[in-house]
């Protein structure tokens, strides 16, 4: 950090400003601005974690060895930290947040886990950051992911080459290692029967089967993971919506820092669907088969490709944290929470079985032996009411339909209505 | 759109709303969500652009044969327009961007020049559309830059692994030609010592010699890339700071439509650094050698790795182009040019050759035969201002270091005063 000297005021000019008052190092900013010919390549404020001992946990994944390439850090990831303070306005903000914020999401998600404000990425949601972590992971790693599941997994692991050609045959592509999860084994995969892959996607509460795992079953993952030397990267988009006693977060799990990134974001606590708020935890902890500690990479393809979430978005992030915020957002969990007993209560009167729901948004509606894109087409000609094909989160949704908790009261109760009538 | 039809209201459930009123078009909802298999592949909905017919041009680069892997378009891509009237909050938003914003920066900045409104992919920043090109292209192409450049292209591009290792002895990556941009060739690279690649990125004006192509420089690079069949990624992030007659955007050069992507940003002209907007304009006669158009891939991008920018952005991106707008806008320009020519007086009244600045806010300054990071320390250590070391951006930016405007008046006239005490 450019903050990290306590040397006489400098006049800074970095990529956005020229001048400022900031307390600077020049040993810092050489060292970070590093240019690759001749000098040492270390960019010692990339991630502050200890070089990995002989003796760290490695997973068995390798280095995307494109980022093994890259020369120094990024030319500007240093910013004067007088660019908040004058005026008040930040102008560019660290690629990895704003300080306070990611304090404050440690504080409040992960209180004594282990995590650091240091292993945690803002960002501008929970979407943009699995690509951002593919693209971290290059193409020579395959992945697994749970069948169903949300669909930008695996469309972005297609993107990055990851995977082979689409079999229309099982409607899977080559390469992924598709979980089936399924109201027999409790939405929970047979691990027993699935093949070890470099990175593991895994949603809980899922979307879209509302399924959240339990802390044995995630207790059985995490192991699996280590004993295959696989990264899990854990989505928790959903957690504050678990009503149990089931993990809100993976690092509960002991020993999950060393195998899993965890991916999450304000946009189902807060209505922050549009303005764009996530975050990532990559803890130093989590090493690629050679020793490099994965949130180095990471951290350079956030400054590399993203320049940090808005500043607008991420002081609303920071007033969501703050005690009437975070009242705020459980009042929001809980209106949804209530519009999804109205949906599972109307699907269970017409004798449907529904999963999900308890931990989740989401109802997930069996329809037996039915085409999923038949049974959208007739809810919505015949009821006006726009659900989600289960098979569009992959051949394991085949049969189902998911219905959102998310709306307006009396939008849920007339579409409640309407499906009485439909289904009577 | 789900707009496109006019049936009876629809109550709709997209991923974040369940239920909300809309005209609702099942036929292209089914078509635009059309399960992979079985039924035709053809995403509706994703660019409006016709059929290529055999007689248009096509560049001679190759579509990523990951994009051809992917099925149909990604599941959620169709918000109901009725999110952005109950209630007034729009929720997720088009992940091209808010339609009125769009048509916006079509009409102000590409007024007659073909460019529509669904050319343009509103975006979190150029930076970060930088990469999201480079994800659409993939691993097998070849780049150019310019040398000097801004870094983010060098580095996109070895991350995506287009690139060769670093050599050290020339301080260049294996398989990137770098176009040599140097006072004496007015900063526009002899094309005739060009090698072919598949994507030329071009700044302009450039960060960070400060350089604007001229009309007919353009002219000339426009031919190259279609002699060529290459795509220009044209980087015209600090148009509104050009003086004279060069063009605003490249598509003023007849002919630009087939062969150029143009990105911006609004972070230069209305101090939304941190706010994070920008655009890419993708033509719809661009194609791939295959005739695919590049849009209708570069779209699935955007709906599988983002989400669209921020929804408060955009409203503050939209009043920018409002006359009142636009008018703050061309004075905080105006600020900085000040700034730019007081830094300019400063270094030419020490004797010092000084480049850019009159289309830019950035000063290149000349220090022939030293090392860029010497005169960034000598800087630095003895009058305590942050310059850029231009060795930075490419081995081309040895012996210079750029000066950026962007700052308080009162800092820039202290900076000034520092640096004639230091070189007296």
């Amino acid at each position: 950090m450019a903050t990290a000297g306590a040397g006489a005021p400098a006049i800074t000019a970095s990529s956005s400003s020229f001048v400022s008052y900031s307390p600077f190092s020049l040993r810092a900013w050489r060292t970070s601005h590093r240019q690759p010919a001749g000098r040492a390549s270390v960019n010692v404020r990339c991630v502050s974690s200890p070089p990995a001992a002989d003796t760290s946990y490695k997973t068995k994944v390798p280095r995307n060895a494109n980022m093994a390439k890259l020369q120094a850090g990024y030319l500007f990831p240093e910013r004067a930290h007088a660019l908040s303070t004058i005026d008040g306005y930040s102008g560019y903000g660290a690629e990895q947040g704003e300080k306070k914020l990611r304090s404050a999401i440690a504080a409040t998600y992960y209180p004594d886990l282990g995590i650091e404000d240091a292993d945690i990425f803002v960002s501008d949601g929970a979407k943009c950051d699995i690509s951002r972590l593919q693209v971290l992971f290059g193409s020579n790693v395959s992945i697994a992911v749970q069948d169903p599941s949300y669909p930008a997994y695996v469309d972005s692991s297609v993107i990055m080459g990851q995977t082979g050609l689409y079999q229309q045959d099982v409607q899977k592509y080559g390469n992924i290692e598709y979980m089936r999860c399924t109201p027999e084994n409790g939405f929970f995969p047979d691990l027993s029967t699935v093949a070890r892959t470099d990175v593991i996607f895994f949603c809980s509460p899922n979307n879209p089967t509302g399924a959240a795992a339990s802390r044995d079953q995630l207790t059985k993952l995490v192991k699996f993971a280590k004993d295959n030397g696989s990264i899990i990267v854990y989505d928790s988009a959903y957690a504050m919506y678990i009503s149990d006693d089931s993990p809100k977060s993976i690092f509960e799990i002991p020993g999950a820092k060393e195998v899993a990134i965890e991916t999450a974001s304000f946009s189902k606590y807060a209505g922050f669907t549009g303005v764009r708020l996530g975050w990532t935890v990559v803890p130093k902890e989590l090493l690629f088969s050679d020793g490099h500690p994965v949130a180095k990479d990471f951290n350079r393809i956030v400054c590399t490709s993203f320049n940090g979430a808005s500043n607008i978005a991420q002081a609303g992030g920071l007033a969501c944290l703050s005690p009437e915020g975070l009242k705020a957002m459980r009042d929001v969990v809980g209106f949804y929470k209530e519009n999804t007993e109205i949906i599972v209560d109307t699907f269970t009167s017409l004798g449907f079985n529904v999963y999900g729901a308890k931990n989740a948004p989401y109802v997930w509606v069996h329809f037996p032996g039915r085409n999923s894109w038949d049974v959208f087409a007739e809810i919505l000609e015949k009821a006006n009411v726009v659900t989600t094909p289960g098979s569009g989160f992959g051949p394991g949704g085949e049969g189902f339909v998911r219905v959102s908790a998310f709306g307006h009261r009396d939008n849920i109760i007339e579409a409640a209505r309407r499906l009485k009538q439909l289904y009577k």
